[in-house]
């Protein structure tokens, strides 16, 4: 890394200010100007030195940067390219950090034209979080060992994507390219789709006559299945509707599954489900020490 | 405890197992004959010292039994009752630890008749397991702190339900008595659908063409979500089963709600999106607490 860049930072929570700090600590930026919807994260972060300075709005935190950062929720992308737009300068390089890539890439698209602007959006997805969200959790290690998918278009200068790169590698975390459509499908399957249906469960018990008895009797395994049901329901609304097409297409793949398997419970018909969990039981089992290293 | 009974112990897995242990350190039991169709299983637990006698057949194992307890998936408890009925003691108390209770009852029904040898029968699930199956994980704490219910009919015996209850809180167990079709109802909500929908969607994803890739890219929450799918296929198919009806209704009230929340994706109704993840959102951290403690 050959000297730190000026980095604008919006969105300063989670995963926004353990970015800043992480950069920060490789080198790859050595002063940050934040900007948040939320005054109290803005006061937090200035404390903490994952900030050094509290930008009033959009435009302020990006004026003079030299590298630019959406953190915000995929639902708010839209907007706050618009701003950003409307104040970066004409050299800096574009980023975000949003679990899903085609609607990010569309709201860059369509504010930052079809020129160089957009030419130097780097569109990015670190496969980082923690239970607990909030700028007073940001930690410089987060990403450490961690993947991070860049999905550039063929838009996207190589220069651009490769600044980003660097800037991710020096933090320890690995960076894969990815098509962005890939991307959208491989996540509505292994993390949009079991949120829903996380969320499902629980909400199903929850509207019972006898809920709250149910949930007196769940055990491990239920904890463990539903302990994503305890995330940000807005979060997760903005990323199910973002990403509409993939996962409406998992979700439907997935429910006629479901169809299956409810023909074979009401029918008696044994070879079917031990088909089903055959298959499932073995590939858990495969890939079961791959995710626990994640 | 007012002096230890003679157990005979048909099915020396991990369940069986801990139970002997416990029991015989609780003063419950003074001497334990197991059988198992797995003779490698008999000669561990002999090793082990949790049985201190091999039997040749279920016969063998409860010819002079006092207590004898049914540690043997749901699925081959019709059978393994039929050959209890035949060599029991007439004034011997007799209990299981299957997941389900009603097709329990009513297989113990089809063998032990209607009159006195079925009301001292005492249906039972302790709840509590562990990853690793298999009598060398055996453990005489698992018990410890955890819930069993009891699921005594209308001519089971005060006496038997008495002494099989004595058993389990010696060893620490909370007990918990219950109505057989409540049980199952509860349980198809917390466990055994989860367990369903944990399979499906693994299985799902195994089914798909990119499957292999789409694996490589899970993350914790993968990991938590689908734990359970590398549960036993033949023991959960078992479950499902043996539970089909309470399973079947659960099954088909979630697949409704999952029908709404595709009508709601597929069309961008984000408000009907937003109620369902935010009730489950509420539920799952009012709930937390109580299933971490399990």
């Amino acid at each position: 890394m050959t000297g730190g860049m000026k980095l604008g930072l919006i969105g300063v929570g989670l995963i926004g200010g353990s970015l800043a700090a992480a950069w920060r600590a490789a080198g790859a930026v050595t002063s940050v100007s934040g900007y948040d919807i939320d005054p109290s994260a803005l006061t937090k972060a200035r404390s903490l030195g994952i900030i050094d300075r509290v930008a009033q709005d959009v435009a302020d935190a990006v004026a003079d940067a030299e590298v630019v950062v959406l953190a915000v929720p995929v639902g708010r992308m839209a907007a706050v390219l618009t701003d950003v737009a409307a104040a970066v300068p004409a050299t800096a390089v574009i980023t975000d950090v949003g679990s899903t890539k085609g609607d990010v890439i569309a709201a860059a698209h369509a504010a930052l034209g079809t020129g160089s602007s957009f030419g130097r959006f780097v569109p990015g997805h670190p496969i980082a979080g923690r239970e607990l969200p909030g700028v007073e959790h940001a930690d410089a290690k987060l990403f450490n060992g961690k993947l991070v998918i860049l999905t550039p278009t063929e838009q996207t200068q190589p220069e651009a994507v490769a600044t980003i790169e660097r800037a991710w590698s020096a933090t320890g975390a690995r960076v894969e390219r990815m098509d962005a459509a890939e991307h959208d499908r491989v996540f509505a399957a292994v993390s949009h789709l079991p949120h829903l249906l996380s969320f499902a469960l629980v909400a199903a018990i929850a509207a019972a006559p006898d809920g709250e008895r149910k949930f007196g009797f769940a055990g491990a395994g239920f904890r463990d299945f539903t302990r994503i049901a305890a995330s940000s329901p807005v979060m997760w609304r903005d990323i199910a509707l973002a990403n509409r097409s993939a996962l409406g297409t998992e979700l439907r793949t997935y429910r006629a599954l479901l169809e299956q398997l409810q023909a074979a419970i009401d029918n008696g018909d044994a070879a079917t489900v031990e088909r089903v969990f055959d298959v499932a039981s073995r590939a858990r089992r495969r890939h079961g020490k791959t995710f626990d290293a994640e």
